[in-house]
């Protein structure tokens, strides 16, 4: 029940959930940065589709990241529990710089990766310096907690979230996506109420967060980050309420973040440009 | 542009907006304790019904307050500017131990009352002890700067929120209401941005806050609700993005605050009840 202490190990691969909606996107910024992390046409990246059940899912991202350049993109056709412990699925992400995980249903994810050898090797590999970035469901299911449902709304009830395991890639945050599209912030709130050893991240369509290996994040994207940091986090009543009845939090630091801004998770600082205000920057 | 110094003339009136949906309550709470506060069953209430058209808005409140135990409850038919200068209207204003502002649109409250006899009356009453309350559009009414219109939605844009003058009761403080209901964190969020020494109130249907003289204020009501402070804020883009552009806005503290909760408006701290962690009580 604490934030992981910043890895400052310099070879862990960069997180980067992505709020959603990706691929209706004519000007692909943030998948053409992650294809360039992963070393542009030398990047060979596994695309995981198992969220969706719509076939031509990985074959979407194979031919988009193929388009933006990368050498060699192959998408591992994960259906069912045991499909996770095929040879030739584990050697392809073990070749991989980069793995990408598609939108969907993020149980569907959980429930078919949780504690399978992919999984295991997908934490293995980004502690090793591959990177990992996912759209929508495969972003909610990165972090150790994983927010797996939950009403829309501002402001939080006992009944706004429920939460599952996920990834665990990082242990500093919890993500919610398609964030201002689908008026989350209330889920979100609950959810570090329950939890506020971590960071809530929101992330709104079109956008990512590029968690470095130091714990640090930048935006990239048309939409915006909604960062809220129950670390001087005073009260809540979440535990003691009804269930749909109103709760107490106090004391929550909230941050929107557009594209370029830096939040540092150690020290829960935020960094904005383009401002013209006393800024950190 | 800073916010009005906190009143510790013990003479000074409450002030109570309330969320809305106020005459479907079933266990009217909030209105009891307003017709107390004004003298119970010595209450001289006056009902202002200006913001709706609907004609037996003024009957549905005096009949509540009279079934409350208020003394005297008169409804003032204010339909136009020049209604306002009524002398009768203004002596029953003048006998009234309680003013209440029933709810509608706000721009037809600030549109027909702004700069009258009526409006200025208001202000004088409650600065020698009079209690103004208001319900949804008569809540928005109530500070130097009104809310009028904006979108729905958790996070902010420039476009997201239109401000206008209203009743000037107070400058602590800018009131957003129907606020779980209608998702309005997003404008309330967008109109601190521009003008950061107000701290904004999101107040939910069928909740209240009582601020007292000396500036603190109590919730009362089923909802919440949402203080955003931003006397920390260290930066936002608002003044410079697009119209449409997510905007950046650092260090706003948030509170959700459920009823037997206190907020200071002077020193910007949270009291609440009924929690578990440590609380300042």
């Amino acid at each position: 029940m604490t934030p992981s202490r910043g890895n400052t190990d310099s070879d862990r691969g960069f997180i980067i959930p992505i709020g959603g909606a990706l691929s209706k996107q004519k000007n692909p910024v943030i998948l053409e940065k992650f294809v360039n992390l992963c070393g542009g046409d030398k990047a060979v990246i596994t695309v995981i589709p198992t969220a969706t059940k719509t076939e031509d899912n990985g074959e979407l991202f194979t031919s988009l990241f193929t388009g933006l350049g990368a050498s060699d993109v192959f998408s591992i056709d994960i259906k069912k529990r045991s499909d996770c412990s095929r040879g030739d699925y584990l050697s392809k992400l073990g070749e991989s710089t980069g793995i990408f995980i598609s939108g969907g249903n993020q149980l569907r994810l959980s429930t078919i990766l949780g504690g399978t050898p992919v999984a295991k090797l997908i934490r293995r590999l980004n502690a090793d310096g591959v990177h990992v970035a996912g759209t929508s469901a495969g972003a909610a299911i990165m972090p150790e907690h994983m927010i797996s449902g939950g009403h829309s709304g501002s402001t939080p009830t006992p009944r706004s979230v429920s939460l599952s395991p996920g990834l665990g890639l990082t242990n500093s945050i919890v993500i919610d996506q398609h964030f201002r599209q689908r008026n989350r912030l209330g889920r979100l709130l609950a959810a570090i109420a329950y939890s506020p050893f971590l960071t809530g991240v929101g992330i709104d369509e079109n956008t990512a967060i590029f968690i470095e290996p130091d714990n640090t994040f930048s935006v990239k994207g048309s939409g915006a980050v909604t960062v809220v940091d129950p670390s001087k986090m005073n009260a809540t009543s979440v535990s003691t309420a009804a269930r749909n009845d109103a709760i107490n939090i106090t004391d929550i630091r909230l941050h929107i973040l557009a594209s370029g801004s830096k939040y540092d998770l150690n020290t829960h600082t935020a960094m904005v440009m383009d401002s013209g205000m006393d800024t950190p920057v």
